[in-house]
């Protein structure tokens, strides 16, 4: 932290971060996953900010959510000047303090930043996984990530953080390895994916492999699936937004045009920005690494997984103190959700505080710099650090 | 109406109905389209239950919705015995009920069931319009349905009725033909398109495009473009349910299996559900309708065509009697609008009924068999019928 750049009103910067690898279950190890398959060598990429203190009681876990990586914050060494995507809320005096905290934020497993994944080269034939990559689940990208702590020496977190997916996985840690878990915070995110989420991750889906150039995943030495990827990406971007956020965004405004066009170009500023989105995001993103994680992201049901069905069973080994934040627009995880996890917990007896955030911009409130969440983040963290 | 056929709880039906068909603007006539565009000649299929009165003061014209036609009671004569879209709505002792009511639905200017769209020959070329059918309104649509009642001799409607894109239809007869329309049914729908359901249409339609079958609208002699049609309905169909609705009729039941299949088939029922709606639309529908009949929903605002920008003005010339009813749970058409819109007809001194229904099968709810709102229909084409 040598260098801080300032962000215009997010406060200092980490500055300048790097993009770590961590290589594991190298032959003759393979990490065994949810599906009983088998995977390796796996390397996950991650960014590092802030130290370690002596005590090793100061680190927290970021995850990161659908289309996210392990740049959080500040901003790459070298090529990639982008800010990290959640460069509001960490770094130096910010609601998660990198001059308090070391936070730790990898790719995720199945993922395209860095991390192993259905684009990755497969040992076993030199050529990219596609569709023989194995289906990954939000238990298996916590045990990949467990992994990498223990590599870096890490034997207890201050707090796993996540939003959406994110919040899944944080969730997830909580259960999976109560003991090493001191806090978690889960913000705009389920126990359990529900049939209205599952529906458009589908819809996604069909999107991608519906287009011809997907050829069973099997695209990586010619076209890509790019206008498949572009619509699941349009999709799932009006999920994240709200009406009353689309409507003070763009509402009927035409697109550098006074009339409209009686054809079937963008007329509307919605449509305009929705194609760009879609177009954006197939130069940055795999398409079959949004088939894996969407398809992790619904099969994800905590209560199954470690509750027999039940979600105040799935807490019952919990340990952690929690903080659960929903959003007011949210309808792709709406505050309900929300209020069935903070039950679950209470009625286990756990730590738990829960606020509903007034937003108008739907799930991506979480992602979004916001005074009000930085404040409750930043004294949660405080409280539990001081609590010890 | 010789014949009944019972349909279970549905009470008596119509019986056996007919298509029928009316043709105009035959060259060298031409209807003059919003767009300065010119069109003909014009073919209008529909559908006549109940008798005209000596009066001829007992006519309701329903309008249809997206995907709906003119088939609105009953069974069709001959090869197809599918109910009516308004089945549960239309007939003798129903909400609009047909021993009293001569009751008139047109597939729409646009459509694919029999009405003049672009799967029609272009009598120009010999061949299907395509792409070269001219982009039609909210406003068109009328103007063709128009002349169909001044056809048949109807010089004055009782009532115009429609839900959704049914509705626009009926709010705008009830501006652009004042003194034609004794009373507006406004089910689940808007005075404009909001950005959200812009948005929605607009990757529905790239999702048709998208297809390398649409060849530009060009398909009609070879393959269609089905996987992108079939991707269009799926988005549709999640938009017309409810996360409610959702949760009761899937919730995360899987389908036809024990376990997860930890790759890309359908593991969910509601997943299933989409691929199957999908699959069966693409049998009945047109790509091409799909495009142009979104793009009339998009561009429709009464506030713009008849008020310069304002809903208050929009209504100014308005003589009808008002019956505004949506949903509690239809996100799509929220409540929010309805109110705007009773408000802007309140202020002009209009006679109007407001309802807000409490449903939890979201936007669809207007075409679920509901006794609550055949009732209230009933009750208002009553005392609309009764104060002359």
């Amino acid at each position: 932290m040598s260098e801080y750049i300032e962000h215009g009103r997010q406060g200092r910067s980490v500055g300048l971060t790097e993009k770590l690898f961590y290589t594991f279950a190298e032959p003759p190890g393979q990490l065994i996953l949810e599906s009983t398959a088998r995977l390796g060598p796996i390397t996950l990429a991650y960014e590092m900010v802030g130290e370690i203190n002596s005590a090793g009681d100061n680190v927290i876990l970021v995850c990161h959510a659908l289309t996210g990586d392990s740049h959080m914050a500040g901003c790459y060494h070298h090529d990639d000047p982008r800010p990290g995507w959640w460069d509001s809320m960490i770094g130096p005096g910010k609601g998660i303090d990198t001059d308090r905290y070391c936070v730790i934020c990898a790719n995720i497993l199945g993922g395209c930043m860095g991390s192993t994944g259905p684009s990755s080269i497969n040992p076993a034939t030199g050529k990219p996984y596609g569709l023989a990559f194995p289906v990954v689940t939000i238990g298996d990208m916590v045990k990949a990530q467990r992994a990498l702590l223990d590599h870096l020496g890490v034997r207890s977190l201050l707090a796993v953080i996540g939003g959406s997916l994110g919040g899944m996985q944080a969730l997830e840690w909580s259960v999976r390895y109560p003991e090493l878990v001191r806090s978690c915070v889960a913000l705009a995110t389920t126990s359990h994916h529900s049939a209205l989420a599952i529906a458009f991750n589908e819809i996604g889906r069909q999107a991608v492999m519906s287009d011809p150039n997907f050829n069973k995943g099997d695209y990586y030495s010619g076209p890509r699936p790019d206008l498949g990827l572009a619509l699941a990406r349009m999709i799932g971007h009006v999920t994240y937004l709200s009406d009353e956020a689309m409507r003070q965004k763009f509402g009927r405004r035409l697109q550098d045009r006074q009339d409209f066009s009686f054809n079937f170009d963008a007329d509307f500023q919605v449509e305009s920005y929705l194609r760009y989105q879609g177009s954006k995001f197939v130069q940055r993103f795999d398409a079959n690494s949004y088939l894996y994680i969407t398809k992790a992201a619904d099969y994800y049901d905590l209560r199954q997984q470690h509750g027999h069905g039940s979600e105040l069973e799935g807490f019952a080994g919990a340990k952690a103190k929690y903080l659960v934040v929903s959003f007011t627009s949210d309808w792709l995880y709406p505050t309900y959700q929300s209020r069935g996890l903070v039950k679950a917990l209470k009625k286990n007896g756990l730590d738990v505080s829960f606020c509903e955030i007034e937003a108008q911009c739907g799930h991506d409130a979480f992602l979004l710099p916001n005074p009000r969440l930085s404040g409750l983040i930043g004294g949660f963290l405080a409280r539990v650090s001081e609590e010890g």
